[in-house]
């Protein structure tokens, strides 16, 4: 598989952005540790999806160009999607709960995707963005459960560990578990002995279930702040991988989410959306213990103003 | 005065952050220019005031040493002092009005720094530092009037035409002048092709209507939301730097102020203080057309989650 994370570099050469690593000695000091923030909120469309999105559909060839890519999703997926495509000049079809928020609507939109609503009271996305398929014979671009998607988000611990030597731990949210995995094998191929933990929010924690039990857990919509970790559950793909390469997962409160949020905002002036702040919020809460060089996928940025200041209200910092 | 920068910028070597430069594909498709951001808002204490500060207390020597310094300020010029004096391990005092916000209050305390409030409705602060000046021995390090300071806030546009060949155009927010000052030296130094433009709030415009006149003007406790950019006027010294090196002045509105803040937040995760917004504000409003390679220095990131909410609130992105 690491040989497609490569295969995924070249391909994202100079369309993907070589996002910055970050620091902050107030946190080293605190935490006694070194702390290094991979910084995929500066990804384009603001979060790591562009990468598995690009890896994807830059692959589509012939007939399928004129045919189209769909997929569903209400978040960061949908606009690497259709941004993807848009470059590619290739039509997308984006399947979108009608309850979705306006500013995520406008965002695919501005990338010149189409937009199709459905009701999430009566009907089921995957079965809506199959209908579409069926007709259109477009792709369909899954937001986790596929090899490519995987790889594609693995470029970016690659990118870490290039900058980054000698990291003894890796930590990645875990939604539906394609960053987790790309993170993983990456890093048991460039850094063997680094250790990779998945974290997820206690009130998602469908991933720590199944990574303690040995079997596929789920969370029905889930209550927390951290949106991309909402995912009812891993796929059998992104589970495999959970199983063979990563070392432990944890969860984070929602309290630590907000925490760690502010921090991002009062001491290193970044916007971090609730799912890029996991990582974060495990090492401030304790969750995690805090020792020798950590690297952090800070997963995106896209939080509207209103979120955000319900957010900094909550944080301690 | 050149020299005197390059001098800074020995000092400040390993000890002042040296600052990203980061831009926005989607800005400068928007403008059809590029531009850069030097982004001060991740130096030390969050703001540019740190190289001005370090500059000037790194030369203290000897029994001035133990005598301390002492410095009036309620914004990032207090911090910038309070940790300078940290690090060379000099007594600090800090002269704040009795409403400044707790915040800032707290971040000059925790950087160890004595804090001595006043009364603004019936005392002058310069006549509080000047007591304790006089009682202590203590150096007093003020915000901008100093040429210490200038040629300390000067070493941001160095790194910056550093990185960034060719600029033609650099802007600069203006509130004492001691960014302005600096950064129009240094350009003028490294690149004298570059144009330097000041930018001010439309409501404290007193820099603005000082170039216009080619007489020091004032504004008495402005009403705008960059409170960096409150000072009441420039002095002898950054007015003389401002008609020698400045190209143009140009004021934008606190409309224009908010959208550039919503602009850093909503599509490059930056949090940027309005004070820092200034140059961004003149392009995207067209107070200053947009042309070829263009720097700003994006002065500082120190802003409350309340008023930052407020911004937002209002911006228009």
């Amino acid at each position: 598989v690491f040989q497609e994370i490569e295969a995924a570099r070249e391909r994202l050469h100079g369309v993907a952005h070589r996002t910055p690593v970050m620091r902050s000695s107030a946190l080293n000091r605190r935490l006694s540790a070194e702390v290094f923030f991979k910084c995929e909120n500066f990804q384009r469309i603001g979060a790591f999806k562009f990468r598995g999105g690009w890896n994807v559909i830059s692959q589509i060839k012939g007939d399928d160009r004129i045919a189209g890519v769909v997929a569903y999703s209400s978040g960061n997926h949908a606009q690497a999607v259709a941004l993807s495509a848009k470059l590619r000049r290739i039509p997308a079809t984006i399947v979108m709960p009608n309850n979705a928020p306006k500013a995520k609507l406008a965002a695919v939109e501005e990338y010149g995707a189409k937009v199709i609503r459905y009701d999430p009271t009566t009907e089921v996305r995957e079965d809506v963005a199959q209908a579409i398929q069926a007709e259109t014979g477009a792709t369909l671009v899954p937001p986790f459960d596929h090899p490519g998607i995987v790889a594609g988000q693995g470029t970016s611990a690659c990118e870490l560990h290039e900058e980054v030597p000698d990291l003894g731990l890796v930590m990645v949210p875990c939604g539906g578990g394609g960053l987790l995995s790309g993170t993983a094998v990456a890093t048991k191929s460039v850094a063997p002995k680094c250790r990779i933990i998945g974290i997820e929010p206690e009130r998602a924690d469908d991933a720590v279930r199944s990574f303690r039990s040995g079997v596929i857990q789920t969370c029905d919509n889930p209550d927390t702040i951290a949106d991309g970790t909402r995912t009812k559950s891993m796929s059998d793909l992104t589970f495999g991988f959970m199983q063979e390469y990563v070392d432990d997962m944890q969860t984070v409160t929602e309290q630590a989410i907000c925490d760690a949020v502010g921090f991002f905002f009062q001491r290193m002036k970044l916007v971090v959306e609730p799912s890029g702040a996991l990582g974060l919020a495990a090492l401030l809460s304790g969750a995690v213990k805090a020792e020798g060089r950590i690297g952090l996928i800070v997963s995106g940025g896209n939080v509207d103003g209103e979120t955000f200041h319900t957010i900094l209200d909550r944080a301690q910092v």
